[in-house]
Formats: C-alpha cells, structure tokens, sequence
C-alpha cells in the first residue's frame, strides 16, 4: 500500500461552443487539466539508484465512462543520481511537451495552442506521435546540470508504422525557461518521415510571465508552421491567462495555402493547492480553405470560424 | 495517498431462475448491493467550504469483466456547511432514490421492487435517466434542515435525447422517513417527455421497519403505475426481508393494458459490519399479455410467470 | 483506505523473435511475471474467521492498453483457520497451477513452458479453463496439514460450454514439492470433456533447484503428452534458469502424430525484492507437422522453428 500513491484529476464544466452558425450548449471536460486517474510509485533501491512505475489513465467525468486504460502514460524506469533515468512504455513525446509548457493554455480547453498547432490542421491524429508514443525506450538527463534539461526517445515501430526518434533539449533557472525539441516519425506504410520541430521559451517578470512558442510540422510535400504568444498574470489567488496562436499550412502538391488565427482569454481561481474554479473564452478564424476549430462541437466549413465560452472546476487528488 | 480512500462491494452467490418451463442455475452477483470498485475523497477549503471527488464503476466479479468504467457515479462536488452541494458530472437521478430507499429488496436480486418499477415492463432502459444521468449538474440541500432533505438535477441533451429535469424532497427523523420526487426527460428525437413520479416513506417500529412506495411512469399514451409494500426486521445479526410490489401498465394506443405482481421473502445475516450472507425467494406472476421478469434468465412468453432463488456473500470493504 | 492494498507488477523489455524465417524486434511485456494491477484484502471476522477479496487484472505497460478488467482474478472468500477457505468468482483452475509451479520459466516470457503444454498446440485458447474459470466456486485445504496443500474448484457452464471440475493435491516441505491435478472442461456443446492431467515436482539442493512436470491434454481423439524438466541456480542475486520442454501431439482421426521441443535458458538478477533485470534465450523445434511457436511474432509453417532472446525489467508494487 504504501509502494502505490493513488492520484488524479476530474476537470468538469459547462461550454459553450458556436462553430460556423452552429450553436451547442455542453457539459465540459478538461477545461484546465485533463481528467485522470493514476497509480505510481518509487522505489529506493539504495546507491543512488531507484525504480519506478507511473500508470496513468484518461477519464470523462461527464459520463463516467468510456473505460478505463492507462494510454496516457504506461511506464517503468530506472534512475540513478547524477546519471538521468530510463523509461519504458508509452510515455509523451519530447516533441509534445513544448506545446504544454510554453502556451498559456497549453493542450487544454477552448484556448488551447493545440487546437491549431497540434499536427496538420490542429489535429493529434496526424501521426501516432504527436502526444505519446507506444513500444518506447526514453532517456532523461538528471536533474543536476545546472538548468539543462532534456531527454530523447526511441520508439519501435514493431512491422507497423509509428516508429519515432525525438528529442528536447532546454534550459531553465529562476525565470527563464527555453526549450527545443526534434523528432521523426515514420508515418505510413510508405515509410513517409513526419517531422516535427520546435523552439519555445518562457521569461518571468514578477507576477507576470511571458511564453513564446514556434511549432513546425512536415511530411513529404506538406508543412505547418505555427506560433504563440502568451502569457500569465498572478493576481494572489487568481491567475489571469491569455494567448494568440497562428498555424499557416501549405500543401506544395495542389498549392494549398491556408491559415487559421486564436486569440483566448482566461482566468484562474484558486480555492486551494487542489481546487481551482476557471472560465476562458476563445475564438478561432480561418482564411479561406482553412477548418481550425475549437474541437467537440460541429464541423465547420472552411472559412468558417469557431467561438468558445467555458467555465469549470478543477479538483487534483 | 491520503486524498483518496479506494473502497468497493464484492456481492456473489448462486442463483436459480425459472422462467416460464425453462430452469436455470447460475453464479449470480449483486443479490444485496452491487458489485462496485471506487475512488473518492474530500478536500476541506476551509470557512466551511469542501471539494470533494466520487469515482464509482461496475464489477462483475463471476467473470472479472467487462472492463472498468465510473459509469455508476463520475462526479466533482463543492459544498459549504449550511448551504449545500452542487454535484457536476454522472450521478443518480432524484427519481431514482425512492425505489432503493423505500422498499425492503430495493434494486437488488432477484426480489427487487425495481424488477417491476423500472420504467415500462421493468426495464431501465425505457430512458436514460432511469437510474443515473451523464452531464448533470446536481443541488443538494445541506444537512442542516431539521431533517429536510433533496435535491435537485438538471442534466444536458448536448444536442440528443436524454435532457433531464428532477427533483426530491423529503424529511426523515429517528423513526420517520418521507419523501416525493418528480423528473421529466426528453426521451426522443420528438420530443416526447418521459415523467416519473413517486411518493414513498418507512417507520420504524423497534426492531420493526414498514416501507410503502408509490411509483409513477407516464410518457405521451403509456403509463405505468407501481405500488410495493414491505418491511425488515432485525433479529439481533439476522435481518428479515419481505416485499410485495405490484405493476399495471397501460397504453391507451391499442388499448394495452396488463399487470404483475412479485412477492420476495429474505434474509441477511451480518457476520461483521463489512461481511454478510444473505438468501432471497421471490415470485412474478403476470397477467395475460404482461412479461414482468426477475432479470437474468431466460425470456418469457407473455403471461408467463418467473421465480427465483438465490444465497450469496456481500463484502465491502 | 486501511482495507484495501492496491498492488501490481510491471514488467517491459525488448525482444527479437525468429519464426521461420521472419525476424521481428518488438518491445515486449510479462517476460518474467505478467504485469497486471489489482485491489485486495481481508478481514478478521474473529473466531479465526476471516473474509477477503481480491480483485486483479492484466497491464499492458508497452501501450498503456486495452481497458483494465480483472479477468486475471476476481474472488471474494470466506476462510477459518484450520479449515481452509471457499473462494467464489474467476480464479485460477487447480490443472494450471502446476505449469506455472513446476517450470524455471513456468508461462511467462519466451522460454515458458507453457509455449507447448497449454492446451493442444500450446494455445491457451484450447478450452475457457487451461489457466483459470469464470463462474467457479473453490475450496482450498488449511495450510495446517503438515504441507500437504490442494484446492477443488466447480465451475458453472451456465447453459453454455465451460462447466469445469477439477482438482490439485500436493505436499511440500523445506526441500521437496509435488503435487498432482486433474481436470474435466464441458468443451462443446456436443458436451465432449477437455480433460488435463499433471504431476510435477521440485527438489531443492543448497543453492540449486530441479523440477520435472509431466502434462497431459485430452479430448475425444485428440491428446497431447508434455513434459518439461529443468531448474533454477542461485549466485546471490543472480538466478539461472534452464528448462528442456516437450510436448508430443496426436489425433487417432488422420492418424495427426507430430511433436515439437523448446530448449531455454536465462538469468535473473535481483535489484531489490521488489526488482529484477533479466534476460532469456529460447528455441523451439518441431517436427514435420507441427506448428509450436514462441507466441507473439509471425506464424510458422508446420516444421518451422522459432527462436526468441528478450531482456526486460521486472517491477513490483
């Protein structure tokens, strides 16, 4: 019993999403945090050493279903101090964690830089990779190099496709935070390469902090370029966030040329460590060609826009 | 570790249905409580205010499956002494509670009020909302009314059926306990409402408790009109169990109209607060045309009657 | 929270199959012990009564996936000292538990023995019961009788195939372990009985371990004869295994005789109790006809060999 520390999240809320003319009224989830629920714990195995284990699974506490798995990260590792940790399972991708660490929003709610930088068109469905990665073998750098961190991960494709190699290499002290990352995934059964890169950086200036993001995505004749800026402001207990996000794709084959464009505001209350109330609003506009939506509600046309209100509350456990 | 407290119900034993002319033995679960696994926790705020999480899912553990889900209860609650709980994600309809609360066999096994109660002909599934609602946001009175308690439920259609709207009120002190709920439900594409209606109450009498329920489905030319009369009586470590429920089903649309009757006699026996066996018999006669069934068997030709018999071990923990 | 332990086993690494031909990389999992998650406890009733349950189920720490059921074990117990304990629910047949008792590599990882003695042609898949039984009653003997150690289990068919009987007896002391179990599985609903037969045993000297098991699979014409022999050595933290396995297949309709053979050989080394690197190599041979494969690659034609090495952390909680 005590090996294993029970955790997690339930984020829920009410939304409302107008995509093209389309209006929907929601129950909503994971507006500040994605909802979970997990098993972890470490294990001194003296020398320095220690092993680990971290099962942690998606919930929709909206409709208390759909099962339970633990695809949001599935690993075992193995750390000693000084010399960084090896991790095995499925776990994130190097080149996701610039998303999440360097927007205001991160890869949650109306506002969310993922929703337009994710893959092409926002989407995490682009490739296998874009968040986790299965079947993966991942190092750490220790966390006693003065500020440097980083980490790189190889991914068996197993006779599939899906085979990744990535990395992230940052920095951070005090108030400044910078990071890039790299990685290639091979992506169909052509063996086609889906590349992602990013640089992305974060400076604090009393209560206020200021992140900038640029995020690239390619594949053979297809490219994503995309950008944020944002940033925080704590005023004690609440926290005011906002952020503008753009993503220009092109399409070479066909000359495809399109662009979608994010503004979101928001605010942050705490009521302790564990429980915060939170409301954003957020609206995206595409040129013509493009679709970038705020996801979970009605498809839009291309060049049509989508508005976002949500409100919740945020419970860790 | 310490914000969550994993708790669950293990209820199994053996059962025998006869359906019609057509025996059947099983390994049956769920005969006293259902069989569960859960999450849950409360954070105090402080100024009297509290967060707190229920994660509750279904097992079966005759066959160790299907798979984990908190589709029982899936909630995120803040509270404050003296004013109540508001309750967001899945959780039990208003209209629910009178049945389990009022009746000796409650929804449980094979001499359930519920197996008549439920919806039309028994079943839960005649609308979502028969048991639990998804996309709900809930309002509990505090418990701080002199024995005034409720609640209130207003669940989202997100653009389907399934929008519901209920509420309970009751009084329960040392030996009295009352209450009256009333739901409606958008319950299709038209439109149609599905409404439930009851009114139950216990006393208790010494050793003695008397339980009566009445219990009301109606949607656009159907309805259904419920009543069971029941009571417990303890015995030091044995408690006894017995219930007549009695449903007449109705449509004025082809001028349908049949009833059944279930009578159930049985016993728990504690062997501590956390562990006891039970056994329970319980008969459904149908009128012509009616098909009430105790669930789990075969089906029956309308008309025909179904009896059960079953014993088994509940284990909480 | 003091009722329950929450427990489990992840175990991950990368192996390389041959089959035929076909070479394939892959990370695997359950080199050592099958990873899994599970819920348990007991509690004293007094009088040296006890109850308990146990509720666990398999992991999939290479993907995170499927959804967490737990088909693994699922019991609830009732138990008295002296008297030994029923067990009600899905649990472990007593004919499967001598593989797993008898065997260096017992069913886990690419020299289990397992890979030939399970069922016909090593499938698991033979019949609902060759590792465990839903719907199963089971009575274990006190741990009081001077080492002499055994279980009987029923199984409910529940009006389809699967009925199980069967049944474990053994002793162990300091040094020696034997046991022998028979089983009989409805297995069709021609109600042709799937029947296993085994005998095994293991004797300890100073740092060495040797094991012999002899297993037998039956059904109408069919029936696969197996042994395995093989033993353990420790060097401190470091194990050796060995096992030599055969199993030896026939079908008096077309007169099928075919037999195939796995030679493995591996080590373990110890962390800590909780954790183990380890590593293992594995060939199979078959004979013209035969189709024994080391599970989880490419199929083989009939005569095709197979050949596995693996190395994985094991991790206990």
């Amino acid at each position: 019993q005590s090996n294993v520390t029970v955790f997690g999240v339930l984020d829920v809320g009410v939304q409302q999403l107008t995509n093209g003319s389309k209006r929907l009224n929601l129950m909503s989830i994971d507006g500040l945090q994605t909802s979970r629920l997990g098993f972890r714990g470490t294990e001194d195995l003296g020398d320095g050493m220690s092993a680990s284990f971290h099962l942690e699974g998606a919930l929709s506490p909206d409709t208390g279903g759909s099962s339970l798995d633990f695809r949001r990260r599935s690993t075992v590792g193995l750390a000693k101090k000084g010399m960084g940790e090896l991790r095995i399972g499925r776990d994130y991708t190097p080149t996701f964690w610039s998303i999440s660490r360097f927007n205001a929003f991160g890869t949650n709610g109306v506002g969310a830089a993922s929703n337009l930088l994710y893959g092409f068109d926002g989407l995490s469905s682009t490739a296998s990779s874009v968040v986790r990665a299965s079947n993966s073998v991942g190092y750490h750098l220790p966390d006693t190099l003065g500020g440097v961190y980083g980490q790189a991960m190889y991914a068996f494709g197993e006779g599939a496709p899906g085979k990744y190699a990535g990395a992230r290499i940052g920095y951070a002290n005090k108030d400044l935070d910078v990071a890039a990352a790299y990685s290639t995934t091979e992506n169909n059964a052509a063996g086609d390469d889906f590349k992602v890169t990013n640089l992305g950086g974060s400076y604090k200036f009393g209560d206020a902090r200021v992140m900038v993001l640029l995020h690239r995505s390619e594949q053979t004749t297809r490219k994503q370029d995309g950008w944020s800026l944002g940033g925080t402001y704590s005023l004690g207990l609440t926290t005011l966030r906002a952020s503008v996000t753009r993503a220009h794709y092109t399409n070479s084959v066909g000359s495809v040329d399109y662009s979608g464009n994010q503004i979101a505001f928001g605010a942050v209350h705490a009521l302790s460590k564990r429980t915060s109330l939170y409301a954003t609003i957020s609206r995206v506009a595409n040129s013509s060609g493009a679709k970038y939506v705020i996801p979970g509600g009605n498809t839009v046309s291309a060049g049509q826009g989508s508005r976002g209100t949500e409100a919740g509350i945020y419970h860790t456990f």
